[in-house]
């Protein structure tokens, strides 16, 4: 006798469910100049591992504002906002931004029931310098984010997901990395999806042995990356060389093209979408991640590739027309005026 | 002998120096309905009393934004980005949200030195809901900023800025009020000036009383109040009568009007000005604590009615035309721009 998670004809109650950092944000404007003097690289993530670091370019910060983050949790806020079913696993502390990121989550309408870790160290903090231009340069300390125990996985959550989503950057700390790895398991052993974020360039100077073997496993069935990481990954200069390679070995590839727009290659037909035209651009964090979540939304929807890279966009759009990494505007509103459904 | 600061020639560091709740603001976008429901009188400030209340009431909330907030502390904020000096006294818990609370002033360049209090309750935090027309509703949880002793006023500071800033609000809980107290008596020892906002209608219903006395007894030389605050105190409902009777008792007399802009009163002469044009109105939550700004550094400068009154119009349209509290502009720019100084 299958439960009704390994029955074949079961519809699973979860479109997307994901594992990823719980992070909250701090974003402060900033300067060319100070990225420069304290040695940032624009537009990149760097991890500050100590406590006393992450004080320190703390102090160094102009006032800030806070707001939950997280690549993968921004992704299934946006998906919830747009009226999927969502879910999400991840590791903060016992303390004040631990009840913050819970809070928004789940006011979101993401189901979210990661029990907060004790004692030390504090719920993750990412650190946020955005420039003139709307450029965001991140320094995350990820705290308690680096624990999550594969003991915290909620198997029937992940197996009545009809997506698992992983970002990259939760594979660095080791903990994430074999629950990660465990998630993955129990997904494909309810015949689910996998969806992966390679998240940024460095995560595959550390990991990219890792995700190559994940993806020549068969076990990566969505994969989302910006051109960057996309070369990083296939180690190639050619944008065209590098696409071919890959979209060889994941049924579906997505890559993100900043204001080029975004294409997707599944079954070897390619299609492209324009960026969504915009203002101004206050702020980009949280634009991959949204656009994974339009996308996500779209597939969950039944939507064809085109129309899923469309709300991809759409949602990108709207994330980096205002400072944070959660939609702030009606996502089902902006995506039914701007694609008539 | 004197001291400097007893000495009439001296000259005062600081601009301003204020006392006030030290709050991080909460701010999430909301609907008429949810206000009606939750029995809140829309564009009020609410007082939360009990932990378990505003946990619950933060649990109906939408997803948040957090941003330091405290109605003379963002004065202060909007002083030190004009170029004035500026300091704050108020007390903050040994916490994360107070940790953010002193960081931001300090980042906005306000000295500001009082020690954190240990144990319960929490940092103060106001949970702020925005409505569709960009009208703020507040609900404050005081938590430690209601336990400001006077024995943590840094007299030497008080004494040493020519003006001393205090909000209503502070007046409800008993030790801050004492410390007021305390604080005006030092700022007239030293031959300051004492500026007193009158921060909300339910502080007049509450201390009406008190402030009269205080201004019977000369201890307030700039009155700032709106509309519905100057007729509570007053007592009467006509304007001009309002009017006419409480700057008959202050040197300096603010009336901030909303979209009809501001008038000052002083020695008998009374100047208007219009409200700044904007686009839109996105969250009027610090409009008035940001024309206090405007206009005490306009005094600070040694600029007439008229030129302050100005200042401060352009600071509250500024802070309208974004969510928070905090001046998100380059203030001395857009003041330079306007006004030619």
């Amino acid at each position: 006798m299958t439960s009704p998670i390994h029955d074949p004809s079961y519809d699973p109650s979860y479109d997307v469910v994901a594992i990823g950092n719980a992070i909250v944000d701090i974003l402060s404007q900033s300067t060319d100049e100070f990225l420069a003097v304290e040695g940032m690289t624009k537009g990149s993530m760097a991890l500050v591992f100590s406590p006393a670091d992450a004080d320190a370019l703390y102090a160094k910060m102009g006032p800030g504002t806070e707001a939950s983050g997280g690549s993968a949790a921004n992704t299934v806020a946006g998906l919830a906002a747009l009226g999927s079913k969502a879910g999400f696993i991840g590791q903060v502390a016992d303390d004040q931004l631990g009840e913050v990121f819970a809070h928004d989550i789940r006011a979101a309408g993401v189901h979210f029931a990661t029990a907060p870790r004790t004692g030390e160290p504090t719920t993750a903090r990412c650190l946020i310098f955005v420039t003139p231009d709307g450029q965001r340069t991140m320094n995350t300390f990820l705290g308690a984010s680096q624990y999550l125990p594969a003991t915290a996985l909620d198997h029937a959550l992940i197996a009545d997901a009809a997506i698992l989503y992983l970002e990259g950057y939760l594979w660095d700390p080791e903990e994430p990395r074999a629950a990660m790895r465990e998630g993955i398991r129990i997904a494909r052993d309810a015949g689910r999806k996998v969806a992966f974020t390679l998240s940024d360039v460095f995560c595959i100077s550390r990991h990219g042995d890792d995700f190559r073997a994940l993806i020549a496993d068969g076990l990566v069935d969505i994969l989302f990356a910006n051109e960057n990481e996309l070369l990083a990954l296939a180690d190639s200069g050619d944008f065209e060389a590098a696409v071919a390679t890959v979209a060889a070995q994941v049924p579906t590839l997505v890559v993100t093209r900043s204001e080029q727009g975004a294409i997707a290659v599944r079954d070897g037909r390619r299609v492209a979408v324009a960026a969504e035209p915009i203002d101004r651009v206050v702020d980009t964090t949280g634009a991959g991640d949204l656009f994974a979540a339009g996308f996500l939304h779209g597939q969950a929807q039944g939507q064809g590739l085109e129309a899923s890279l469309k709300i991809g966009a759409i949602c990108a759009a709207e994330i980096i027309s205002h400072y944070g990494a959660r939609p702030m505007h009606d996502m089902k509103a902006l995506v039914a005026e701007k694609v008539g459904r």
